[in-house]
């Protein structure tokens, strides 16, 4: 059987028991407190996990963009969320053809014109789009105003006969790293608030609102709390990273609640004076926050990117010897852009190697043409 | 034929024309000043690319990663040398693998223990391995001290019978953006100094340097007036970006030698008020610079990462009207680490599809088990 220092490096390690740990205690959770969960995907980019979010009581999966959907279609994972708007073609074309072969997935729309878009196609290919309203509550990236502008696009979509409105799509992306529990709890209130008081607008004026969903991990204890929201879409939950970790919990400064479940593998390359330099720079782990990865089983040791391929090793005051030749492991910054730089998961249970799963295509996906 | 506006978004495009003259001008450039090129291969980490290198001129092809000299092989690129260490199993058996069957791969050493680790695998499979000190000239990464520690390294290197020393691997990664020509020039010539005369410590004892190999895109037409460089491993002129475009030229605060002729193209998702949004965000854009991509062809424009999915246009003053469904392009931040986020270069010529060329795996490649 092999063994995690038989894995090639830079690679990416998944620690089962503590990837199972954290989808059972999310399933445990949702289920006591009587909310829907429907993770996001775009976490892992992939099918192995995905099957078992749903194995345990997940009511489908959220994914960001098309060619994600399309992956998860073809490895046979059912009742999709796309979390971004479909605009423009070959987008929209691509679109048309997921609900013809899996009627439920549903996709958000914020614009009066990008509803008349997807109408037309609809019912050109003879299809109904299941659609959620995108509702911006303080992100400030896509997304409709809430209230009235909502309502307006609420009318808009009961007008186009092959849209089917189904509720609200309410994330607070810029709530999820909020740092202490009782900052984020207020900051989420808030934004989750402007989804509420959006849906019963909505209901009083007869729309259809029988999904509200929103939550990160930062928030999935926090939004079941508010009045109408049905579903969680959090996702980093399955694997944790440094930016989650440094929010805080509800008791204590590190974010515990989800055991961090995934790590990089690097090699030590290079030894010298106080420097060690590993395998995994730019191309290993996302360099999308101010913090660094953090090494696993070592303490005064700080990471700096030093290039494509290259990380540098300070050993300030390490607690144990770093020799040419180690393998060390690394919490990864930030888990969604990091998991993106790999093609597969080495999933391990202690330090034997159990599967291997693969992560979808990048960007785009396959042309289509 | 497919045209420009056909593709998915985001997707990496490659201006066959610009590209072609980058090629050209480089080639024409190290055949005049008399000096070999072996251009860097992590920029693109494709096949077709590395073809059209040789087609043109260049010697062999520098790669950073034995996944990446694997694939280059497969692909049927000869004369490669890896600019990274090979240390540890399972590197050192995919090192002798590759030797065998291509037994002019070279690879850089920089550690006596690794010479040694190196020696035994090769005297176990009977191979002889090609070998080049990698000196640290000033980028504080990997690399063996100039003078009289690169020496007794080559005295290890001569001790070991299945290595075979080939010269010097002195890349100045420090050098490459200083801004403005004449601090670059300085600055490199300092630091290839201390290269010219490691080499001339070496040459004096009786070591083989027939290769003293260095320089980036920043410092390609500096570092051909150092006595003895032999040749250019530039990689980033195929494609440039901004990074390199504000790093200033011999003449001019842009540097204008290669043309940018690569740019990931993106739809814009929503439109509200004085912001779009686009599908490029942090998974379709490297973030390891201070600066984001710059869209081309508008200005008062100004791009912000808003999340795996998505880039905030903050439209100050745009000199063209932005709508929902345009696609727009955008002149990348750091080509190496955005080239890994896609599959593959959509190459266009004019606004004409030509042809799909793949991007290589990411991270450590297959497991090979």
């Amino acid at each position: 059987m092999k063994k995690i220092l038989d894995l090639p490096t830079p690679s990416l390690v998944l620690d089962l028991e503590r990837f199972e740990a954290n989808l059972d205690k999310m399933s445990v959770f949702t289920r006591e407190r009587g909310i829907a969960l429907r993770p996001h995907a775009k976490t892992h980019k992939c099918v192995e996990i995905a099957r078992r979010q749903l194995a345990r009581s997940a009511i489908g999966i959220c994914v960001a963009t098309l060619a994600e959907a399309e992956v998860m279609l073809r490895g046979g994972i059912r009742e999709l969320l796309i979390t971004g708007e479909i605009v423009g073609e070959p987008k929209v074309s691509r679109l048309i053809h997921m609900v013809s072969r899996a009627p439920e997935t549903m996709v958000v729309v914020d614009d009066a014109g990008n509803a008349q878009e997807l109408q037309q196609a609809a019912s050109s290919a003879g299809v109904r789009i299941p659609v959620l309203i995108d509702l911006d509550i303080g992100q400030n990236r896509t997304g409709i105003q809430p209230g009235e502008p909502a309502l307006r696009l609420a009318e808009n979509i009961r007008g186009a006969k092959n849209l089917e409105l189904k509720g609200i799509c309410a994330y607070a992306g810029h709530v999820a790293h909020v740092v202490g529990f009782e900052n984020r709890l207020a900051s989420s209130r808030h934004a989750m608030e402007l989804a509420a008081s959006t849906r019963d607008v909505l209901v009083k004026n007869g729309h259809n609102v029988q999904i509200l969903t929103g939550a990160s991990t930062g928030t999935y204890n926090i939004d079941p709390g508010i009045e109408g929201l049905t579903e969680l879409q959090s996702g980093s939950y399955v694997f944790m990273d440094v930016d989650y970790r440094r929010i805080g919990g509800q008791s204590g400064a590190v974010y515990e609640d989800f055991a961090p479940a995934l790590c990089v593998l690097a090699t030590v390359i290079h030894r010298s004076g106080k420097k060690a330099v590993v395998d995994a720079g730019l191309k290993a782990f996302s360099t999308d926050r101010p913090f660094g990865p953090e090494p696993v089983g070592v303490s005064g040791v700080t990471y700096e990117f030093a290039g494509d391929e290259h990380g540098r090793l300070l050993l300030e005051n390490p607690t144990r010897e770093i020799k040419l030749g180690d393998k060390l492991r690394f919490i990864i910054p930030h888990c969604d852009p990091t998991v993106n730089l790999y093609d597969r998961f080495y999933c391990v249970r202690g330090d034997s190697l159990e599967g291997v799963w693969p992560i979808m295509e990048r960007a785009s996906g396959p042309p289509y043409f």
